[in-house]
């Protein structure tokens, strides 16, 4: 079977995840009678020290709702250029919130704060109404960088004083929590709203929760709603995320030592010119021949080992609990014929 | 424990379907790679017909991304005033798909083909463009009634006529199977597309599935993306919808009988005017003091019998495979002091 | 030259009118530095009672800001099903707004205020938000037909009972005041916003404004801006408006009287089956035989007379400023070989 | 009275223009019957090789309707960061067209063809579908900056090679053709839109048009409608637009000598840093002293000079047909004390 870098949303529940779905509680969550799906809504937010949560099927409609519950039609969203809002979600941001993006630049996919200064529109019809500033934590395509917590505070300054909502896509945001050591409570308080996603380094299959206060939880259950996201006996995949945060947090440090090993190996390959700074799960090569990105990509598949193109000339590997030390001693003892 | 007649989605995985579920195969269905999904969506298309099918968290989503592959932003769209595009699905087809609703009168939540003639905007720019008839068999407001397969063809011929697609809103539309006893591949044939509900009367956790053509799904995956609507390892709860339609959709009859024992008793009730046709799993009183509504509403549930309001003066009961024969004889021999 | 009694939107702006065009001030509107723009704003405000007012290129642009500005997408709009922001706005209501029609029956194109009751969706992601009720007056597909004001407060008094705003689609207000013989500032007063027209029965060659608060108007400029509404130097054609408001207003009554000939003239001709009741200038004829509607409309037209279809088997003159006595007298001379 | 450099949107029509407007024939626009309007779209039309025009209120409209026509939500429109359909319309494109931005480098607000390569989305569920570009000539916040005509055909020849459309903003295209000498013909061909304003340079108090074939005009007139923007007797600004087509064009050769004038005096001023190539009528100072702008701006306009702030740090002057070489050497000998 092949070791699968792709992404970390690949990872498939194990034995003792599935009894436990098996044995949750269900009942119908549209009328909000589902108690494993509640359940999972009150130990996420509390987490994160939230009022509410919501459970969706998926991060991108997670941040879909967070994006419109924030803004009216006009309105603009501050983010990186790389951010998974602008570039992943197949022109959500703008289908369902008719928002405009504003994009800062950044850092390895953070927003630096200093340069939010004078991108506040005036009051002018002209322009679109500022109203959000939406983070990812860890950045995807930065190639899984932490933000500083200090960032964030300064950046939550900024939103105070310009009267912004702050959104995180907390897509990898355990990842971040295993690196900056944050408690979740203090880390939680800057944000309006967060998104967490239950499907990716924590294995479960299905499913993301949004946390922010009761009134922001009450809108997006409306918006979740004509979206079609409203599912009824969804304590059966609740449970599978409910598991993996009290099973799978703790263990993500070791995905982390896995792509630092990889980080290692690659920067000693000839045919690489440079390996993304890795902090969390994610490394991101860049080639020395952008042209040969499709070769790389089928010689590494001949020898079972599937990766992602990720932009020109990168490629990208993903760990994850279905990655173990055995598969990354296999790809560092690869020898690619090239 | 209530006999909760509220709706057919409140009942719960079995323990045969929750094995089922539990040894299905998985994989990641945003990749297109889970074997169950893969297989549902093959399985329900050749069923009724179809090209192929895409696997969603709710018949709400596979309609609403049915009108919007199937109309642009202006378009109008030709529906009953008391279907559930318009009037459950939070608003949805005005905001995904900005279309202009038209209402045809019909007879018991059916439209009536006659009244389609002179119902095609001409081409001027003050109206919309008529683009879609969208039909909802069984039909719930209608007390489930059920389409004569006649009239489907009519409208079909009205449709193809004025080149309309034809979408069926088929939440329950193995309950109209389960009456006018077409071969569904017979049935499906008038539809451009068909909305099919696996968490209702079949009684898996969570699901439907949208059938049109390959060109269609390809739209509709692009659709379902920035809904928000993709899933991970979704074919944990896929496989309650397989196990469903392999097991669950004979005895839909069963219901039905339920139902019509409901109705007959219900007639001879001192503060019910009147019921209305029964032909399936949906009964509908209509309340002598339509004022008294929430008053028998509440006197049912402190017998332990969940029922909902269903408009001004009327209350709907629904079976379902969690109520059981003994259920409803209790109901009938109630005696309900009012 | 043709009689032309297609619309009262096919006036011409009479020798005066011109001069007084020729000679306005004018400015950039989009600076608000238009000062027969900022006169004409100010005016049809004052005249109504209201604090600002926005001149814009048609009543449908006034009528589609209005509605945004009411409404968040997924609101709900209660109108007239024969109401023009539903069915002559291109579904504008739909694109614009994103929000749902709801309908109320009446009377010659008027909401009966007793048919509101229960109308209001309850505080469920089901049903879309109810905001907004949108009355016109006189009503178009009702025969220009009058609201009486003591059902106008009604409504008012259920908007303000139900936290909904109430919106004046007011294309052929004048026609209605001339009428009820209301003062306007006391007909202007339960309305959140109207929506006035200059270049129907008034004459000015383009535009219409939109009245509300200061608020309400600030908020429809960036309407305004974003549907590409804004104008330069617009004072030229503003000036029309102004000299129509002040010159054309107390003539109205002779197109009613004009009307009222035609009606009587018509209910004498034996293809015409009724003549809904006229009170202002609009006469729909009702045809004996409905398919004869295009024969009888080109008649008309060989005889020099242009009227259009409106609806099925109905016909419809308005009469307006540049149809004379003698115009009238013709048509009621005519004999019609048919 | 000041000299009013802010935009050259600020001209008032002369004598001359407003005897030809008040004498030109008018009709109902709405059916298409003002000779004047019909006579000005087939004008421009003709003049730059197209099928078709379409007279509107404002550029901005003419724009948005434009892309909207070209696109479908989720689709998207490649431009410069910089672009007036971005920065300036209100978020309109979001708003009205659902589609995401996705910015070019480029040089002086113009993009550079050679960086359009590897821009395009594969067909992936996860990305908006890449559908049109769209060029601004001149480009405003590249101060005035003129394509190279080949430019534009490199960009036209990746279009046609990845099956986009190309749209042209040409708010100022006749300042552009009076620089590139371009046949305006044989400039129009390698789009498939053009928006023309008639109300910048050119001197016409109100409108636009929008050129394309029959096919795209006839779509464009249903979204005008919606948006609002159809007028009635809207010929009497439309004359405006002719009178300037026909007599302000050759002039504005003037109006980029003055700005030349300009250029030459501010390069010698102390407090300013960098003048933008000057080479149409747009002259850009960049301030030594960013923070200063407001200051310079109120010192300016107490010497009776209007100009606008122009993004941090710059100040922008606009030269036009009602700025007279007594005006720009006034500006040239004036002696700011700073």
């Amino acid at each position: 079977m092949a070791i699968d870098f792709r992404s970390d949303t690949v990872t498939r529940p194990s034995k003792a995840m599935l009894d436990f779905m098996i044995q949750a509680p269900v009942g119908d969550d549209v009328y909000e009678e589902d108690p494993t799906v509640n359940e999972l809504e009150k130990y996420t937010a509390e987490h994160f020290g939230f009022e509410a949560g919501l459970y969706c099927s998926s991060g991108t409609q997670t941040n879909q709702i967070a994006l419109k519950v924030h803004t009216q039609p006009g309105d603009e969203i501050i983010c990186h250029e790389e951010s998974h809002i602008y570039r992943y979600e197949g022109g959500g941001m703008m289908i369902n919130s008719q928002a405009s993006p504003r994009f800062i630049r950044g850092n390895n996919g953070r927003i630096i704060p200093e340069l939010l200064q004078d991108q506040i529109n005036p009051d002018d019809i002209h322009y679109p109404v500022t109203k959000l500033v939406s983070l990812e934590d860890t950045a995807n395509r930065g190639g899984g960088a932490v933000y500083d917590f200090n960032d964030i505070l300064k950046i939550k300054d900024f939103c105070t004083q310009n009267n912004l909502k702050l959104h995180l896509d907390g897509a990898r945001v355990f990842n971040a929590l295993a690196v900056n050591q944050c408690d979740p409570k203090v880390y939680g308080k800057p944000f309006d709203s967060i998104s967490i996603c239950l499907s990716k380094g924590l294995g479960a299959p299905v499913g993301s929760v949004l946390l922010g206060s009761k009134d922001f939880i009450h809108k997006a259950r409306r918006v979740r709603k004509y979206l079609g996201g409203g599912m009824r006996q969804a304590g059966i995949i609740a449970a599978g995320g409910l598991y993996a945060l009290k099973n799978n947090v703790h263990r993500l440090i070791e995905d982390h030592q896995h792509a630092s090993l990889l980080e290692k190996h690659f920067k000693t390959v000839t045919w690489v010119a440079e390996v993304l700074p890795v902090t969390t799960n994610i490394v991101v090569l860049v080639l020395k021949d952008a042209t040969k990105q499709n070769h790389y990509i089928a010689a590494l598949k001949a020898e079972g080992i599937l990766v992602t193109a990720f932009g020109k000339g990168r490629i990208r590997f993903v760990t994850h609990l279905n990655i173990s030390s055995d598969d990354i001693q296999k790809v560092c003892q690869l020898k690619l014929e090239v």
